[in-house]
């Protein structure tokens, strides 16, 4: 495995001399700090990493986190831990920058105040911003991540195998996202990886709508869409159901989408546009009674956050590559009816794609 | 009560034209966004507020949210909603800010990316750096907010008074973590604040553990450091218990550590610098056993995220104000023993402080 700094720094040529990454204070992290230093636990608030060409990394960090830093970096013979006091960080950080002219900086997640201090630290010092180097290092992952999310793919389908049992009339959508979210911890999540979103009857036709008092009753559709941090790494699943008597026009619904998910899966291959596997759902879509239902981008790159820096829809030109961990999650919503949505994430392969995330798919009444 | 644009503005002079605060990507967003525009649910990526010197706020929105952001400026006459596309952000700002030449933003909350687009679609604009009357502002809290933190402190006491209940042996820190997390939600919390703490036995002496596998069993010690978000406010409490037979040392630290908040508390008032809080607790600590166990500064300002912006220790002068929110937090840690740790939120009164987190303080034996 390429190490990750080096992965960074191929995006770049020109080079830098070094790249600096710079953590304020959270939740305003810069999550490439800990892509580039792989430990586990913390929160590295005011950290430095310093990355060099040749694959070396310097991290400066507080005395309070310094044992976990220290131990992260036996694993890592490129990492050197630099425990400093707060007013040497900038001191230490010119030290080991040396007489780099030319330094990159990851313009996207770093705070304006942090740059303020690092120009004036480093007088001087022509700046570049390497953001677009780093997504595109982040974006694919190498084996350790996709192990990451694998098990973060997992501890979220387990989750979506229990929903419905889970399921009683009269609970509240925030009851069951609070069930679910426990059960994600259960099964060893460190947390979840956002806002769990559970929507009853006519919610479930707004993508975006946060859980509330909704009480659950027959008939209803409902859109559950949720994920789990493990080691730091994200999952995001989403599962439909429809709880007690049939509702035809809804089970249709849930069928196309389930094909319209398939359709895009299917369209998964390295050298594809982006924007293929989001037609190919779209297509299934405006084929059938609800053209144009499909009103959100087809998927998103999951990695260090939920949302790790690109999405893609019907004009993002972006080709695939092996490696690429993406959501595929089309859905159909009917305002005032419901919704279906259905998510998995997936990892990008030679010849297509692995499932990152499992949980049946198909269209499931839940006895009221 | 004053409109919180105008508290911010008063704590400037010279003011500026205007004040612009821009979201970037979760979880990059400036939560100032969130103090000046009182809206409940949302992420609002890519949103910007401006807001006037005569307390009339623009929010910039994207479709996604704009029915969340219409229903919310309902309740405030100042808030004007704005509805753009991703590409007539820039150009309706523009429109928005008029002649302003001198131009405040939140350097402390922004990306260096924001700014560069700020800078480059404002040409010619003198920008100021706003981030302190920012943290001035948002450091008192109004009556509003005092509720949303009283709400948050209720669901974290609640839990304070469960966790004797649910403690078993060989339980692990997860567990024990992912039961009071559900339990903050079922009380009404939409998340939890922060990393739950839970460290048993020895963990219990480092500050910042991260809970794992640790199973509990008699004799230990226990930390749990805790906090719910009620509508985007958070809280933070901290209960230390004992598990199964007498530490007769542990119970002595205990007892010192709750001697040692009570003399924070009686320090609080409205002008007393900060550090004379800290210091009435390191005194108590200083006098035992155990002086120099207390490794950290007493206590730190809450709000819309757990460390909103300000803390405290021996030398911080900022005298206390009515309306600031903050914690107490003494604790004594024995390496390779155990640590006690005791921390509520309060929210300064003009004669002291009113508690936000109550559930009982005091040593306690839980049956093994």
């Amino acid at each position: 495995m390429k190490p990750r700094v080096q992965k960074v720094f191929q995006n770049l040529d020109p080079a830098p001399d070094a790249i600096v990454v710079a953590n304020a204070v959270d939740p305003h992290l810069d999550q490439t700090f800990f892509y580039l230093f792989d430990v586990p636990a913390g929160l590295f608030e005011g950290s430095l990493a310093i990355a060099h060409p040749d694959g070396k990394l310097d991290v400066l960090t507080a005395a309070l986190e310094a044992e976990t830093a220290r131990e992260a970096a036996k694993k890592d013979p490129n990492v050197t831990i630099h425990v400093v006091g707060r007013e040497e960080t900038d001191s230490e950080a010119k030290k080991l920058l040396g007489g780099a002219k030319k330094v990159g900086l990851n313009y996207r997640e770093l705070t304006h105040e942090w740059f303020n201090r690092l120009d004036k630290t480093f007088d001087g010092t022509e700046w570049v911003d390497v953001s677009n180097a780093i997504r595109r290092a982040r974006v694919t992952k190498d084996p350790n991540e996709i192990q990451l999310l694998r098990k973060a793919g997992e501890i979220g389908s387990k989750v979506g195998r229990e929903i419905p049992g889970i399921l009683k009339a009269g609970m509240t959508e925030l009851e069951l996202a609070a069930e679910m979210e426990y059960r994600m911890n259960r099964h060893g999540a460190s947390g979840r990886s956002f806002s769990t979103i559970v929507a009853f009857g006519p919610h479930s036709a707004e993508p975006h709508y946060s859980p509330a008092e909704t009480k659950l009753k027959a008939g209803d559709s409902i859109v559950c869409d949720f994920g789990a941090y493990y080691r730091r790494y994200a999952s995001d699943i989403t599962r439909s159901f429809h709880f007690g008597r049939r509702d035809d026009e809804m089970k249709k619904v849930h069928e196309t989408v389930e094909a319209a998910q398939k359709a895009a899966l299917e369209a998964v291959k390295p050298g594809v546009p982006a924007k293929e596997v989001h037609l190919a759902a779209a297509r299934v879509i405006d084929a059938s009674p609800w053209k144009g239902r499909l009103t959100h981008g087809v998927g998103h790159s999951i990695g260090l956050v939920v949302h790790d820096g690109w999405g893609y829809g019907a004009t993002v030109e972006d080709p695939l590559e092996v490696g690429m961990a993406i959501t595929v999650e089309p859905g159909i919503y009917l305002p005032g009816h419901g919704g279906v949505r259905i998510e998995d994430d997936i990892v990008v392969t030679k010849n297509g794609y692995e499932f990152l995330t499992t949980a049946p798919r198909e269209y499931l009444e839940v006895a009221a």
